[in-house]
């Protein structure tokens, strides 16, 4: 394990997170909000904090392995949610610093539960912030940072791509990971500036529409505003709506469209798949909660703005669910596991995990019937690779092994197990409000310290589907340090190894 | 699909269910009750129904597959949930159908859920009926009649055993698959007898000591005061405790002390896992509910009564569990759907595939490490095979689905969450009571007719692990019948493949 090149990178991710706290700044300055001199303080910590780890760790070789990756890429997260969390607990708006991580975590997670029940007491600036580490979150801290600076690691970037890009698979569009996320940060800038001007069109003030806009891309869903989106006008609300679907399709539909193959775009069946449960779902609810209504277009409004916001992880919310008749609440219970797709900036287990599973046990009856008939799984016309299934099977086991854990952990704080079910729901899958006491009305202040940290420890297993985070726990992680104890030459060889599969271009 | 033969089978184990009524009549004669002519006419529609279908199959071949195997282990079973629910419902005591229906599925799947508020306004021959439909449930009908007579489909009844055994994978002790299911009976009755006569001398009347003991055996749940197990002394409440927990031990076990080789228990490692999980649960539970008792020893009685009712998927209940803290609650939960052994009377995903899945994410970590490292998981010492894992990942998915489909259907009753969830965990894993609404004091006679047959399915679904339920929604499963069309050649070839294997005495 390269411990040194994993402190140097991580010193350099967190000078990163200074800089993006500078945009702020301006918005500070704009509204002459005296109290940002403790985002200037925050922004010294982290600049100060980076520097000195960059300039402590003296790396011998640069090279970084899978193992690096996934650990560099877990930890950052950790770290991000820390030292994003000074601006809240410096300025003094959240007095608990675990409070104030769980919020950053949130923001940068793209989680958007909130621990605040009121909002509109945060400056500008602050308000800014919070939103903003959603749109940082949204395409992985690292993606973005990797965008911009090769990272003086060479060309092994790929590892890092791989732990922290969503979905069952990395699809490369282009073969250099520092092109893809090129192509993926362009097109997620396009796609909120294209937001952020409608939303202006339609009337929304600059402040709101950037804030707003920021949550949406990330799949977030802090507001600006105690009353969540219930205030703001119809039209902006379905633009919102569509603007959260689009953030929830699979990226590579987009790079389809741009490189002029829009024809193929309805092959790619974990999009149309998405676009049919959001269909069937908008039409269960509205039918459901029609009577709650005056009319059954204002049902379906709110039925379409809930089902893209819960099927995204989003979390926005423009009226109180829990009234809903309880089929309407389990349809949106079902959509929180559920997810968006692959390879967009929702959580969740993801349309195509879920369609590989159907798939799966569809199968096995075949074979249960037809024993000797075998007959591979097909995913988009070609078959699915072994190892594809069994990160599926892993993935979908880990997770609800993790969730029984965690409801088990926080269920100490003996809330009742609806709220406690849906408030690890809601983390783990990224979304936001749960229900009951973490309902949309409501908030997670009412959590002890030890919970919260499991809380926070669930968003961001949940950003980073899990095994990443996981593997900060395994053993062999760590133990494998020493190059020359007789582990350490086995260890040679498997980097050797590991080696060969990273010139395969892997 | 030879489905002559099908009927004939289904047709002699209809006269075996109006065999199974006879001791109720005995019960009857004792006590002198008049309405067992309710029975005696319920005996008689049996045996009629029965005949008429053995008479009037003509099977042109006697041979029974895989997929024929299937069908009959899961038609049997709504068979007998239909037929065993003419003696509630003709005497009265019942008076809705699919109620009565719901009661005996209950019995037969050892579930224990109940629609009755008051068991106690029931005569005692049909309070003996409902407990003894747990004991023939125990240890699967087929397994049970499969011992006494020879089918007439000769050498294949091992395709019943596959797919009417619980847990993932059968072992054969024995060579023949009859002479298994006869040491399997000899040591259920054995251990019936055992409880019996113990719960006897410790001074409980004889007819609580049958139907109480034929609850434990088949670990189903049926009691037969209002009260439960609550006024029972604490020494027959300890015995049961002890007598739960053998009955939900891999059988295996047993048998291996039969035959001398008590030494190579402790290798058993399911058996460990479940008895340190039992111990871990209580211990947890006895700390969090201490303070609601006059003295610890009295909260250590009811902790382990409630774990052996809940993990082994019994449901007795000596106390109303929805008082304790939500932390126990969910304990409670976890065991639920952590169940018992494979290869007991239990239920839930069971002790062996919960291992196993654990063991597959720790596999995953380690190879997300050393991803050139090829290790295969092992158990109790042997590597799994590839068919074992994928067969635990698709029931384990199968089982999500299931769940999280059967949750969506019954809330159109517009229950809350928490008795939605739990009322689905509690008949798909065989355990009888849930949390809320359908609580330990509570019943499922509130569910609409149509909710209440959703549970049935959950029930049969659980106690068959599933897979052989959702076959009979297969299209293939049907659409193969004409040996003589194109894809009958088809299917003759693949019979014969099937016969090799029935050859090779698989």
């Amino acid at each position: 394990m390269n411990f040194a090149m994993i402190f140097r990178i991580l010193g350099w991710m967190l000078m990163f997170e200074a800089a993006f706290m500078a945009p702020s700044g301006v918005v500070a300055a704009i509204y002459h909000e005296g109290d940002v001199v403790w985002l200037i303080c925050s922004m010294g910590i982290c600049l100060a904090a980076g520097s000195v780890m960059v300039l402590v760790s003296r790396p011998k070789n640069k090279r970084i392995y899978a193992r690096e990756g996934s650990v560099i890429c877990a930890l950052v997260w950790f770290l991000y949610s820390i030292f994003g969390a000074f601006p809240f607990f410096l300025a003094g708006y959240i007095t608990d610093f675990i409070d104030a991580v769980f919020e950053t975590a949130s923001g940068f997670t793209t989680t958007g539960a909130s621990i605040l029940s009121d909002v509109e007491a945060l400056p500008h600036w602050l308000l800014f912030w919070r939103s903003f580490t959603h749109w940082v979150g949204g395409m992985g801290i690292l993606v973005f940072v990797m965008a911009i600076i090769p990272l003086a690691a060479g060309g092994s970037t790929m590892y890092l791509m791989k732990a922290e890009s969503p979905g069952p698979s990395v699809k490369k569009m282009v073969p250099k990971a520092g092109q893809t996320a090129g192509i993926l940060y362009k097109m997620y800038i396009g796609l909120t500036a294209i937001e952020a001007v409608l939303l202006l069109i339609l009337g929304m003030p600059l402040f709101d529409s950037l804030c707003l806009t920021f949550g949406t891309a990330g799949t977030g869903g802090f507001a600006v505003l105690n009353s969540g989106l219930a205030t703001y006008p119809i039209s902006q609300q379905v633009v919102i709506t569509i603007f959260m679907i689009l953030f929830g399709t699979n990226f590579s539909v987009y790079y389809m469209i741009i490189t002029g193959h829009i024809k193929d775009v309805p092959k790619v069946s974990e999009v149309m798949t998405y676009f049919s449960i959001i269909g069937v779902a908008i039409a269960l609810i509205t039918v459901t909660i029609s009577h709650l209504y005056p009319s059954r277009l204002l049902a379906l409004k709110d039925a379409a703005f809930q089902v893209a916001s819960i099927i995204t992880t989003t979390g926005y919310s423009t009226t109180d669910f829990e009234l809903w008749p309880h089929f309407s609440k389990w349809v949106l219970v079902l959509l929180m596991f559920c997810g968006a797709c692959a390879g967009s900036t929702g959580g969740g287990i993801k349309v195509s995990r879920i369609q590989v599973a159907v798939k799966t046990v569809i199968k096995e009856l075949d074979n249960a019937i037809h024993p000797n008939n075998i007959r591979k799984i097909k995913y988009d016309g070609k078959p699915l690779e072994h190892s594809v299934l069994r990160g599926i099977n892993v993935f979908i086991m880990a997770y609800f092994l993790m969730m029984a854990l965690s409801i088990l952990l926080i269920s100490i704080d003996d809330f009742d197990l609806e709220t406690n079910f849906t408030a690890v729901a809601a983390t783990l899958n990224n979304i936001g409000p749960g229900l009951e006491k973490v309902g949309p009305t409501m908030n997670y202040s009412g959590y002890s310290g030890f919970s919260t940290c499991i809380l926070i420890f669930d968003m961001i297993a949940g950003r980073l589907e899990i095994l990443p985070v996981l593997i900060l726990f395994s053993v062999h992680t760590w133990k494998d340090g020493d190059l020359f104890s007789r582990r350490g030459r086995n260890m040679k060889r498997m980097r050797r190894e590991d080696e060969a599969l990273l010139d395969e271009g892997f």
